[in-house]
Parts: C-alpha cells; structure tokens; sequence
C-alpha cells in the first residue's frame, strides 16, 4: 500500500480544524488555552471529545487507571493489534490552540474518516484514538504522565511528594480526577492491544518555517542532559577588589554559557544555559556563587555524550582559571529515542506527498510518542509552526500548513493499517 | 614641621584599640555589628563616644541639623579655621567592628592626646571630631547622608519618598532621631568653622595585603558609573530552536560581562556585573531578557570616560551580533574625586614613617572623604584589611597593621596641624 491513501477513507481536514475551533472556544480564555489536567476546563474539553465521538457512533469510550482516553473503532479482525493515534487535549496554563489538541482533533479526523465513509469500508484492524493524560505535567512538574504509564516506566513512588504551586499534593488532586496514583501503572495492561502508534503535532519550533516546508516527518526525540553548575568564588566589592585579585563565579558561569553554546554547534545539537543565579547579586559586589543551568540535547547518543564531556572539559577548566569550585548537579536526563524506521520512511512519504519535507527532521522537544516508542512501532508528523512560538496564545500554525499535515497524517494512518505486516 | 610630630602628642593606639573593642562588646551581636543608623543601638554607640568625651574633658558636644555629632577641643587660635578628624559609628546591619569606627575612635584618641598632654600643650587651632550620620545608607539607600549634608550637595526632596524594607518613610524615622529631613541641608552653616579634614579608614580591599603593606595614604575616591543594561532578544524553546536561529539575550549579557572585565583592565580600573537577571529564567528556555547591572570605577576622569565609551560600544556590538536590543538605564554616577596635594603627601611621609606604603593608593569606594574633599583640604589613611572582607562579621585587620595606621593617621594630624597656611 502506497501513501496514496487509495484503500483509506480521506481524512477531512475541514473537520479537524473545525473541531479545534470549537475546541478554542470553549475551554480559553484571553490568556490563551486553559485545558491544564486534573481541572474543570481540561474535563470539560474531554466532554467536547466525547460529543465528537458519540456524534460519528463510537461508543466504545474508557478512561484507563493513568487517566488516558481510550475511544476505539472496531476493525475487520479485531483480534489484530489496533493502530493507536493519539496525543493530549491537556495545555500549559496559558497555552495555545495546537500543541497536544492538533494531534487529538487528527487522531478524531481519522476515525470520523472511516465511520463515515460512503462505501462503508472497515479498517483492517481496531483505530483507537489515545488522549493521553498530563502530557505537559504542567502543574505538578512530570510530563508524559500518562503515556509513561501505558509504557511502563512511570514510578508513582517518585511522584508521590509532589505539591503544586498551592501546595497542594497530588494525590489527592489525582483521586478527584478519579485516578488512584499508586495504581496508575496499571494502563500498561493495555499495551497489548495495540500494535503501533502515530501522533500529529505541531514543530513547536522556526526549522520547517524557515525552510518554507509545511510539514514534515519525525525521526525520533533528542536525548536531554540536564543539570546544574554551582560556582564558589569570592563575593567581594565591586571598588575595591583589583580585577586580577577577582574569584568571580558570574564570569566564570558566562565563559561556560558561550561554550556551551560553542560545543552544542559544534556538534550539530543545541546546548542551552535559560537560567543563572547569582549571590550577593547586587551591582557592588563581585559574584561569589553562580548557579548555571545547563541544557544539551542531541538525537544522536554519541554526539550526546560528546558534548556532555565536552561541556565538563570546558566548565571544570574555566572555573579553575577564575580560581572557583564546581560542583555538578544532575537534574534530569534522558537518552535519544527514535521512532521506528518503516514508519519513518511511511511518513516521510506521506509528508512529500502532502507537498511538505521529503525527510524527517528530529524532536528537540519530548512528546507522548517519546514514551510510545520505547514499546511500539512509533512514527510522528510535524505542522509547521509559525515563528516557532508555543506555550504561549500566540501558538500558531498557516492554514496551509495544518492542512498539508492533517493530510499527510492521514495518509501515514492509512500506510500504517495498510503497509507490511512488519511495519505494524 | 615634619611627620615626626615633635610638636604635637604621640597618639595612644593601645587607647584606640581599647575602645573598639568597648564598642564591639556594647553594640555587636552573634552576626556583628548592629550599629545601623537612626536605630538605639547606633545611639548607644553614640552614648559610649560621648561618655569617652567626656572622660577626657570635652564638653562641647552637639549634633547638627544633619544627625552629625561633633565634638571640639579648642585651641590656641579659636578664631582660626579647625582641623575636623572623623569617619562614621554607624555600620550596615551585619558588619564588621572597624569600618567607620575605627576612624572615629582614632579621632578621638588624638583629641585625647592633646587633652592628656602631660606638657600642657594647647593645639594651635581647634579640633573636631566629627561622626557622620548614616554613612552606609543601609536603611534607605542613601548614603553619606551627614557628609553630604555638610558639604551641600544633599537635595532632602530626592529622598523624600524613600522607604526602608518595612515601608517606614524616612521622614519620620529620622525625626524620631531628632533630624528634619527638609532642615539637613542647614548642617553645611558649619562648613565655615572647619579648615581641612583627615579621616582613618580600613581598606576594604585587598591590595595593603598582598603588598605586605600595613596602611597607606589615599590620594582620592574613585569616580563611578553605574548603570543597567536592558537586553531583548527572543524567549525560545531550548531543544526545538536550532543554534543559529537564536537570539539569547543571557548569551548577549555573558558575553558583555566578559568585555567589562577585559576594559576595566585594559583601563587599569574596575569593572564589575555582579547582578543579572534572565527571563524566563528557566532551564528549558532560551533568555529573551536580560537585565545587567554594569559599575565601572577609576580615579581619574579620562580612563572613566574611555571604559564608559568602550563598554557602551562593545555592548552596542555585541547586542547587534545576537539580534538583541539594547537599552541603557542610568543608576548613579559621581565623578573621580582627588583629595588635597599637600594633605597626600603628607599623609604619604607619616604611613612611610610608621613603616607603611611610601605613596598613596586610590580608593574604589566611597567615604565621608569624599564629601569632604569637594568642600577643604582632606586626606586619608588606609589600614590594611585582612582579605578585602568589609560589611561582615569576619571584617578585621592585623594588630600590628592597625597601629602602624593609627600611628600615621596621629603623625598626619600634627603635620595638618603644624603644617604651612596652604595645607589647612
């Protein structure tokens, strides 16, 4: 089967965007979606999915021990593991009408597709769409909530001191929403009955836009390093300390901040020094503590770990230089995950097809699939977006460009249900 | 007359040094000096001095309209303009036992050893001991107050609106001290009355030290510009914005501290960010403000101008290089302020003679001096301070170094005294 989509429905692109309007419309406000998980607003968008279901007859709707959505459209052989599509209909508090929602509203589109179509086709195995639960962890601080849990690696044990920014912990936040935290590793039972996964969601990024591509597919996820530098030096006045007597942590910390940015382009990924605090912090006095927080990612694990030793090399002999301690902090990190190549190469095809990016293009940013890869074939499709602004009410993408996409989506839909036994 | 003071009394510095320490013991706590201005432990400080004064016969004790106390011992000439010796009780909240008090005391131990003359020996004109109010300015932000009040250069409606971090107005508080803020200014009617001025200080530096020098004329107060360089580039997502596509503001402000640093040698002054403020300011975003605070000093006016106009063009370079904006917001600034040829020099031959640094060192912060030093003839001497720590409770100078300072500082007051015309 080719991507031409000649044995699959058309997905129409007018209804995704139509349900993403009404999606807009009911669940914003003037700072920008509000569909943060565990709230009112984010169940209340989950009632305008479930509408949108029960209106093209699917009935089969369940909300699994991690909070995911589960709607299923039954398929010939229903003994066949399903083609999962999916991503999250929940948003950052001020967030935008695409990230998360796009994906869900696609996933939608290819149901609707073949629900509805004229010569009453069925798919040749189960379409389940997947709303995945607290994919940005935007209030209690851990992303991928829920499809960590159909994946199997989420740990409620490291979860359970959460609060947020009330105070308020998550436990019992989760148990009004109706999810028992320690029991919420129990949605991986359901792993088993799908065979693959696809998600559709926005680059959240300017590389398509400044390349004039609407679309493209997905390679896989970069991999993170995350971590702290803290610097000692000598806090000390700003008039009477000769700058050769000087032990200044900030400059030591403003050294390593270029070479991050030097080793990540050197190395063809991103390296990312957002946060620095400095004490005293006051304009007379010589820093003597500097904090740095220190990003690299890379979807290559080689490049990866080159970089993360090649910032050590650097920080650890700039700080020697200015005569500072260092000390590292580990944060957060996670290695490269790339989806599965048939499925990438399905994509790609689709994506050329829909007048987008004839390759893929990695992840900087972490999505459902991210999770969804580590135990299934997994592809990904990017929209456009326009100056790669997200999480903020200015998220946006061209028209033209959702509409390559939804197309291309459901066109991978259609070569994933239809492709070789191997690439599902 | 010459530094070997024959003419004048030999200072007791076992006196001096005695009544630090009574001071330390009457107004420190666990974490130092307490004496912040305006509060009942700066009046006891104030108590303990007077009682001293006492002690020794000095009954002319007031305090100005400015909170300043003086205290004078007359003299064979009376009508003949007074040599003024002084420095400041008052102490930021958590400070050492010798900034400003040593000079005080100091004062005060040549006052007394011309009121303990065994030869019954009257100086030629009066002397005055003068303890300025609120030299810190820790409460308010205003500093050299009683300084500044006496020279003429305190405008009392620029303070007017100022609070300290309880929110209490200044007005009332300094009334509650017994000073009208709008009357201060009337404190410079004294100025006539006074000659010249020498002040005792502690380095607050480093430089005494690692010379192996004990104390050292002064010959000014650096000047200073301060002030805020505001950096806007473009808040971005740290792993979906590729390296070349960035506009990071923090980068921007890194690489502009770097440049401080490299002018402020270049320059032979000093130049320090020790406060910088990013925004977001989180770890998974690229900075898209920045907001630096830049003070450069130097002792003499043309190298000032050079490291301001070097500093504002690479600033202006740099910002254009990343895609920044960039904006400059004044903070404060005071011109280099040299103290009196005569009155150096022979403060540079009593700290030779006490075994001392043979020229003068400039001063990177701010005195009573320099108020001073805009209206008489003013000097200083420099005691050397154990690691440049000042503003702390680990604030302290060697013995040995403490006496050979109040030695000069004794030798400096009979040459100021015995002198030719033109000195005082």
């Amino acid at each position: 089967m080719t991507a031409d989509g000649s044995a699959a429905p058309t997905i129409d692109a007018d209804g995704v965007l139509a349900d993403l309007d009404a999606l807009a419309a009911a669940t914003s406000g003037p700072d920008g979606a509000r569909r943060v998980c565990w709230t009112p607003v984010w169940a209340a968008a989950r009632d305008l999915l479930r509408e949108r279901l029960a209106a093209i007859g699917i009935n089969e709707v369940e909300t699994d021990e991690a909070g995911n959505l589960w709607a299923r459209l039954p398929g010939a052989d229903r003994s066949a593991p399903a083609l999962a599509l999916g991503s999250h209909l929940d948003s950052v508090p001020a967030g935008g009408p695409l990230d998360g929602a796009l994906g869900v509203m696609a996933a939608l589109g290819v149901l609707r597709a073949w629900a509805a179509d004229p010569e009453g086709r069925v798919p040749p195995r189960d379409l389940v769409l997947i709303d995945f639960a607290d994919e940005e962890g935007s209030r209690f601080g851990r992303s991928l909530f829920g499809s960590s849990a159909l994946a199997g690696t989420l740990d409620p044990a490291a979860l359970a001191d959460l609060t947020d920014a009330e105070g308020e912990p998550i436990g019992p936040v989760l148990a009004a929403a109706g999810v028992e935290l320690e029991g919420a590793p129990r949605a991986n039972a359901r792993l088993g009955s799908i065979g693959s996964y696809i998600e559709l969601h926005i680059e959240q990024g300017p590389v398509l836009e400044a390349e004039g591509e609407s679309c493209s597919a997905v390679s896989g996820c970069a991999g993170v390093e995350r971590f702290r530098l803290d610097l000692t030096g000598q806090a000390s006045h700003a008039g009477t300390t000769p700058m050769i007597q000087r032990r200044d942590a900030g400059l030591a910390a403003a050294e390593i901040g270029l070479a991050v940015e030097r080793i990540a382009r050197e190395n063809g990924g991103v390296g990312t020094t957002g946060s620095l605090e400095l004490e005293p912090g006051v304009i007379t006095a010589v820093a003597g503590r500097a904090a740095l927080g220190v990003d690299l990612r890379h979807p290559r694990e080689p490049e990866l770990a080159a970089m993360l030793a090649a910032v050590r090399e650097a920080a650890g002999t700039i700080a020697a230089g200015r005569g500072c301690e260092i000390a590292e902090h580990p944060i957060w990190r996670i290695e490269p995950i790339p989806f599965d190549p048939e499925l990438v190469r399905a994509a790609e095809a689709a994506a050329a097809a829909a007048g987008g990016r004839a390759a893929a293009i990695a992840s900087g940013a972490l999505h459902d699939a991210a999770e969804m890869a580590r135990v299934v074939p997994t592809a990904m499709v990017f929209a456009a977006s326009v100056r790669g602004i997200s999480h903020a009410k200015e998220e946006r993408s061209e028209e033209r460009d959702l509409r390559a996409a939804i197309a291309a989506f459901g066109d991978l839909a259609g070569a994933a249900l239809f492709g070789p036994p191997g690439m599902s």
